[in-house]
This record gives structure tokens, sequence and C-alpha cells, in this order.
């Protein structure tokens, strides 16, 4: 497979102007071919041929999709080391985490692959007719649910391979039925190429109808706020800044027919350190605290940026070894020079806020490194300067010391809305633990005990979500199996014609679906 | 029961000036005492106090819930005939149709009551610890489905007791845990006071927490404007004008944190009767559709404003049959002076539009009478002319006349958004059905066969929803077991001791939930 800065859409591709080119963030370089860039044109053709293949597949089996999925799963091995090192080369990544996020993409896809085989998603639901009722008789009424119709993905810049071309949100859309257009992510280019032929190899060696999947590389705002203004467009997946995203929520708003968009935007993914856990472990969790914080240069949304523990000489233990730790942790590229100005300029705020003090620092390293840093700062501070709990993007974390539970739980019910938050605890912390979970649950989509909030499981519990800022659709997780929901709505069917239905809905239900009868399940 | 005007905001009610009064649409005339009209202060007492009851009316057993809800039915039983004759003095509506509204919100609160006791809603989804997975282990991973937090309900004019202060979204927001505010309808004020009793009686006799209802009676925009903006509100339904609902979405997004709202918008509810059911009963067809559309003054969201055959002797025969049928039908007072006012300036801009013919009339009554409509239009000035596909409050439907299958196809795959689409048909029908089924099915919540869209049957299988603008949220519906989905979010936790666990994830499943583990539903 080569990279050629092609535009892809259906079975098509093009090369032309204007182009721009892949930056190694580790030397500044540009390198690889001229990568084109899409533009309106190109959203139309290709939302026409998504609006085109929809509904065929839409309908298909079940099994069909899923082998379609898997088909691209297997493409996506096939690359080879290629892929690795293109990704490692345009994002700084290391060879580990990217063959471990490669494993990853493949798992997803093969795990909504089984998902779909098993049918729960369609949530097939029928009420017989009744038609003796009194005083007026019941039709035949089945439900089930129906993809959205195109959707668009913009991808992350953090997660080359699991969170961009055929990342969770591709996945899960594809999954539901719902052909998928990727923005691709100027950040890595040429990773998004290869994963985008390797979908399309898929699409063909499955029967896939065209259109199902294309690509849109390009660096502009426009070409995204095109493709979420399009009328054929009816969902969008985003990953990425807060105000990237609430600037595509925005554009799915004003439209003739708003849509919904999946985004999710900040995170600071509180940790609280429990007392009788922070004299029992203290060393060891600032240790575990900073194998968290600094795992892929902090770029993860789930970056545990702040940790809360009663101020005393057992948190003073525990930011002790973190600085300890922090200062041994090698400097790491960071994914764009952006990001790595964005930081440095979140740090120094920190630096220079008159309530705040350093904390720890890692080791400097080039220009484009994450100097890893390391705060504290008192409960009462922390509450009064709002700015201390928003995110910088990046190895960065705010440790607050607190005074009291009331402060504590004060300072929890006072935070914007979470994709994490965790407690570590031991068995005298049972008491407050109990307090402080109501208080978590209404402001996070996953509550974590004694572990750290890094490593999202692909499963079918996982959220990967939460309120607003944390997503914009607390409804909704973009990891694990339920991220299908967010493309599906449903629809009913009342006095059709057997021959007439989908076949998810027919009386003889010729895909061996579960389904709800008179309010009772039967599993198949 | 004695309808004093109040506010009643949880256990306390307060009445004060500004008032208004209740209007009989029959007569013009003002009755009743003066209801008071609550402003930004009652809004924020009821919110803080919804807030304050949100966490404990959320982690009820569900069996506790259910008993409240069915106490609510039970107390609005016992309101009697009061009710029944205030009802009908505040809307015109006839006495059956308000007994049989009152036996469908009863039944409706019952139902919800069962499906919160079957335990599907809280989607208890377990992925098991593997600790000797390689390379990693996997943590124990729980989900389930919470609260949103306090719920504002906007009532219908239309169904002054199914969709209004105890109707589908209270029910289902109760349902989902979810403490209710109802922005009282000023079209039934006394209707809507006697059933919020209802409701704060059978909190007090079920020991509810104080706040999981409010009531606040009110004329101005500014009372729900203030509603949907307070920070404490979580989520909004709404029933009524696109217009409002509109307004009210632009509001819910501007917050710091903007929420869901789900508001039912407008549709014509399309009917295509196709060409042997034409040819085989176009008269019964005239007929049959003029009773629903005549039904309630055609003051439903259901009602079907848009018919469309075949141009020819058969569809002559149906308008005829109709257009008999429609002389017939007595006229009924409307709801409100202002639906009957937009009612006329919505058909007599039918009658002065260039394309459209007028094809039946129904008999005159009053001033605030609805004097059905029936008009006619070729589908190539309706495809022209998109205005005549705009909703028409009232008895008005546009029968459109098409040249061949292509421009029904273009006409149906042009329409907005609907609640419903029907087929009517014969089997020599069938592969034409086939065709259109898709194009209905990407438009509407619902496709009926050989039926009529009036009269929603209140199941699990209910979809009353539908594409923009039928709702603001094509993922949901406002009938049906599934509206309890609109009012939660899923939350998962990780590793959690089964002590500080909610009853519903715990291991020994003390709510004898139904489970899905490890991919697997275990039926309860």
């Amino acid at each position: 497979m080569t990279i050629t800065g092609s535009i892809l859409i259906g079975r098509t591709e093009q090369a032309q102007a204007p182009t721009f080119t892949a930056v190694n963030p580790a030397t500044g370089a540009s390198f690889g071919p001229p990568i084109s860039e899409a533009g309106p044109d190109h959203v139309d053709h290709a939302a026409r041929l998504a609006a085109a293949a929809a509904g065929p597949f839409a309908d298909l089996a079940p099994a069909v999709r899923a082998a379609f999925l898997e088909s691209v799963a297997d493409h996506i091995l096939a690359i080879g080391d290629l892929l690795i090192e293109t990704a490692m080369a345009e994002t700084g990544l290391p060879r580990a985490r990217l063959e471990g996020e490669r494993g990853r993409t493949v798992g997803q896809l093969r795990l909504f692959a089984a998902e779909l085989r098993a049918g729960h998603w369609l949530d097939v639901t029928i009420d017989p007719a009744l038609p003796d009722r009194q005083p007026l008789p019941r039709a035949d009424i089945r439900r089930m649910n129906v993809a959205l119709g195109p959707v668009a993905v913009f991808g992350a810049s953090n997660f080359p391979l699991a969170f961009s071309v055929a990342g969770g949100d591709t996945a899960s859309a594809l999954a539901a039925g719902c052909p998928v257009i990727v923005k691709g992510h100027p950040a890595h280019p040429g990773t998004g190429e290869l994963v985008a032929r390797a979908i399309v190899a898929a699409g063909l060696a499955t029967n896939m109808p065209e259109g199902v999947f294309s690509f849109l590389p390009g660096l502009s705002n426009a070409l995204g706020a095109a493709l979420v203004a399009h009328p054929l467009i009816k969902a969008v997946g985003f990953t990425g800044s807060r105000a990237g995203g609430l600037a595509l929520v925005a554009i799915a708003q004003a439209r003739a027919e708003p849509i919904p968009v999946y985004a999710e935007l900040s995170a600071v993914n509180p940790v609280v350190l429990l007392p009788a856990a922070l004299a029992e472990r203290a060393q060891d969790l600032g240790k575990a605290f900073v194998g968290s914080l600094t795992m892929g240069a902090g770029q993860l949304c789930t970056n545990p940026g702040l940790v809360i523990g009663f101020d005393g000489p057992d948190l003073d233990r525990f930011v002790e070894a973190a600085s300890v730790a922090l200062a041994g942790v090698a400097p790491q590229v960071m994914l764009t020079p952006g990001i790595a100005a964005a930081y440095a300029r979140g740090v120094a705020a920190l630096d220079g806020h008159a309530a705040v003090a350093r904390a720890g620092s890692g080791p400097t390293g080039g220009q484009t490194s994450c100097t890893a840093a390391l705060f504290r700062v008192s409960g009462a501070d922390f509450i009064a300067n709002p700015a201390l709990s928003h995110e910088v993007f990046g190895a960065s974390a705010v440790v607050v010391a607190v005074r009291d539970r009331e402060e504590l739980a004060a300072l929890l019910a006072n935070l914007e809305g979470q994709l994490t938050a965790t407690l570590h605890m031991a068995d005298p912390d049972a008491p407050i633990a109990a307090t402080l979970l109501p208080i978590l649950r209404d402001r996070v989509g996953r509550v974590l005990a004694n572990g750290w909030p890094t490593g999202v499981e692909v499963c079918h519990a996982m959220v990967h979500g939460g309120p607003f800022p944390a997503t914009s659709d607390a409804r909704s997780t973009s990891v694990g199996t339920l991220a299908m929901a967010r493309f599906l709505r449903p629809v009913c069917y009342q006095a059709m014609p057997d021959g007439l239905l989908p076949a998810a809905l027919q009386r003889a239900n010729p895909w061996n679906l579960p389904r709800r009868v008179d309010g009772a399940w039967s599993v198949a």
C-alpha cells in the first residue's frame, strides 16, 4: 500500500491542489507526499454517495455488515509495519503504544461485529394485535431501531488509530448501518489514508454499496463546517477540543434540520484520595498516579488532571512520591507543535497563578516535548478560581489539598461534567465514599475505585461519556458497544402485512433476533 | 377537591397577583377563581426543591416509585366528575372524549409502573473482571441507567389530561426517577390544578421526597423561558407549536450547560391511497378518513392533513365520499380562540392559493368552531409549493392527486419529518408499497398499513416521534414505555466494592433485575 495524499470518495480517488504535508513533530520536518485538501465539492460528492448507499447498507443482514467490519480489521492488520512506522513519524507516539492501539482498534471492530450478530441493538419490540380488546381493539405494533443515515466523523489527533479513521465513532456508525465520511485529521494524514484504504478495500471485498465510506483529508475548519452543514449528513461524531466541538454543535443546530453531534470536549477526571488509602499507601499512589498522568505525554481525554486529598502529612508524602517519580519520566514529544505550545501556555498560566504552587516537574526535552508539571493549591483557592479546573491537555495536574469533608463535597459538587471520577479508598473510607458517590454519579460517565482513569476498556458495560462539557450529549458513550445507540432511532410499524415488514420484524424471525413480545424478552 | 388557582410548589401552595382566569371557548366567558401567575422566584424555589429531591427519588427501588405512579392514577380517578366537567368547560372537548382520555392517562401511569418493576429500563450490563487476561487484566465494569435530574414539562392544550400535567411526559420522567416541574397550560388551568393536586396527594400518600413535583401555572412565555433556563433543570418535555418548541430549544442550547429538549412540533401525517385499495374501497376510505380528520376538531398531532392518491376516477370517488361525510360532521368548538383564529387563517390561505381547489367543507358553527375543510391540488403544484405541506392545526386536509409512481415517490422523498405515514393498500399494491416503505421509514416514527394515524396506542412498541420537524429529537418517543429513555443516561462503575454499588448493580441482584452479563442477557 502506498500513501498518495489522495481524497478517497466511494471507490474513486483524486489528488489535486491545494495540498499540505505531514509534519514530524519530533523534528518539525515536513515529509511524505503532498496531501490533497478536500473542498465543498468533495463533501457534496461524498454525501450524495453516502445518502444513496444508506438505505441498502442499513437493510443488510447484521451478519453481512459484521463481515465488513471484520474485513476492515483484517485489512488494517494487512498494512503491516508501514502503518506503525507512518503513525510513529506523524505523531511522535512510540511503537509499543501504537501497536497496542492497533490491537485495540482491530478488537473494537470485531467486538462491534459480534454485537451486530447478537442483535440486541435492534431492540425489536412487538405488541401483538388484540382484536377482541374492549372498548377498542389493538393493532399489531412492531418496533425496531433504524440507522440515522450518513455520519460525519472527526478523528482525534491523540489516538491516530483507535479514535480516528477506523476508530470507535466509525466502527459504531458502520455497525449501526450508517455510511461514514471521515474528515481526516491533518496531524496524521498518511496514517489516516492507509486506514481509509483498508476500509475501502474491505468494502470492495465484502460487496458493500459504494459510498458507505469516504475520506476527506484537510487542514481547514471550512471543510469540517461544510461537512456538518451538508443536508444529507444526519449525525456527527467528534473528539477534540472544546472550542472545536462547540463550533460544530452550533453549525449542526443552525441547520434547517438540526442533527445530533456527539462531541467529546474536555475533562480533568478528578481523583479523590480518601484518608485511609492515603495513610496506607501514599507513596505507591504517588508513583502510580505519575504513570497515569504521563501516559502518552498526558494527551489522553481520561488523563487525571485533578487530584484531591485532605491537607496533611499523608498528602505531602503522596506529592513527594509523585514529584520524585515525575523527575524520572523521560520527556515525550507532543502530537503537534500547536498542542505543545498550548500545553506550555497552560502550564505557564498555572505557574503564574498566585494561589498555585509548583509541586513537581518532569525533565525538559526538545521544543515540542511535554515537560510534565504538578501543582498544588488549597481547596478554598481551587473553589474560588474556576479556571484552575480547566483542562490543560498534556501531562499537567493540580493537587488540591482540602480542609475537611465539607470542603471536599463542595468542591466535587461544584465541578463541571467529567468523563470519569476516581476514588482511592481503604476499608475505613467506605462511609465517606458512600456520601461522595451520589455526587460523583451526577457529574460523570464512569466512576472508578482504586484504579486510574486512563486505559478505557472496550466492552459492553463501558461508558466513555458524561455530562457537559465532558461531552455534548450525556446520554451517550463513544466507547463500547452502547456507542452504536448514538446512530440509531426507533421506528414502529402498525398492522403492516408480514411480507412488507423489515426482516428484523417479520413473524418468522429470520434473523433469529432477541425480541421483546408483549413486554417479555425472549433471548435468542 | 377545590380549584383555588394556586401555585403548587412541593407541599406548599400560594395564591397571589398577577392572576388570569379560565375561559370557556364555547362562550368566550371567563369563569372560575383567579389563577395565580408563577414567576421566576417560583421557578427557582421549585427547581431547588426538585434538585434536592432528585438523588433520593432516583435511588428509590423501582417498586416504590411504581407505587407512587399508581397512587397518582388512583388520586386522579378519585377526583371524579369534577375533573371531567372542569375539562369540558375549559377545553370544549366532549365528555366521552375526556372520559376516554382520563382512562388513557390512568392506564399510562399504570403501564409505566409495571415497566418500572420489570426493570429493563435500567439496562444493567455487567462485564466481570478478567484478572488473568493478557496482556492486561480487565476490571469489573457495571453499567446502569440513571435519571437526568429535574425535568420541566410543558403540557399541550389538545390533551388536557393525557399530554398535560400527569400526561406522558410527566409519567415517563417520574418513572425514570426525575422530579417534574409542570408549566401549567393556561387553556385548562383548573383541570391542571386538579391533576396537580392529585400528584401532590399521591406523593404524600407514598412518602415521596418533597419537590418531586411542582405546578407553575402561567400565561407568559417568560415563565417557560425561565424554567428552561434554570441551571438545575436537566431536560424538557414539550408538546405544542413549532415556534414555541423551537424557542425552548434555543434557550436550552444557549445555557452554560445545554440540556435536551424533547419537543413535538408539527406534522401532516401523510396518508397514501394505493391504486388497488382505492379501486376496491374508495368510498369507505373517504368516509373513514373524515372520521379521523375531524376527531377532536382535528386538533391532534397525528391528524391526517395530507392524503395522496393517483389522479383519476377512483380518487374522485374518494374525494366525493369524503366531501359528503364532511358535510355531515357537527362543528366542534376549538380549544382556544387563538387556535380557532389560526385555523381560520390557515384555511383562508389554502382557499386563496391559486393552485388549490376547495373539495369539501363541514358545516359552520360559532365563531370558535372548527369548520372542517378539504382541498385538492395536483402533485406537481404540491411539490412546487412547500407551504402546502405545512400543518394547519385543525380539521383541514389537502388531497394531492399525483400523476404516476415517480411523482408519488418524489413527493414523499421531499417531505419533512413526520410523526406517521400511512399506506392504504390491497394485495396488488404490495410491489409499490415495498418501494415506498424505505422512503417513509426515513421520514417518520410510525408507519401504518390500512388504518388511520389518530388514536395512538400506549404500549411497549409505540413510537410517537420522528425526524425534525415532527420532533426536535428523532431518537425518542413521547408515547409508550420507551419514552422513559429520554430522561436517562448511562453511568458505569469500575472495580467498585459491592457494598458501595447502587442496588441495581450489586452482585446479589437485590432488585431481581434482568441483566446482561458478559454479553448475554439473563431475563429476570
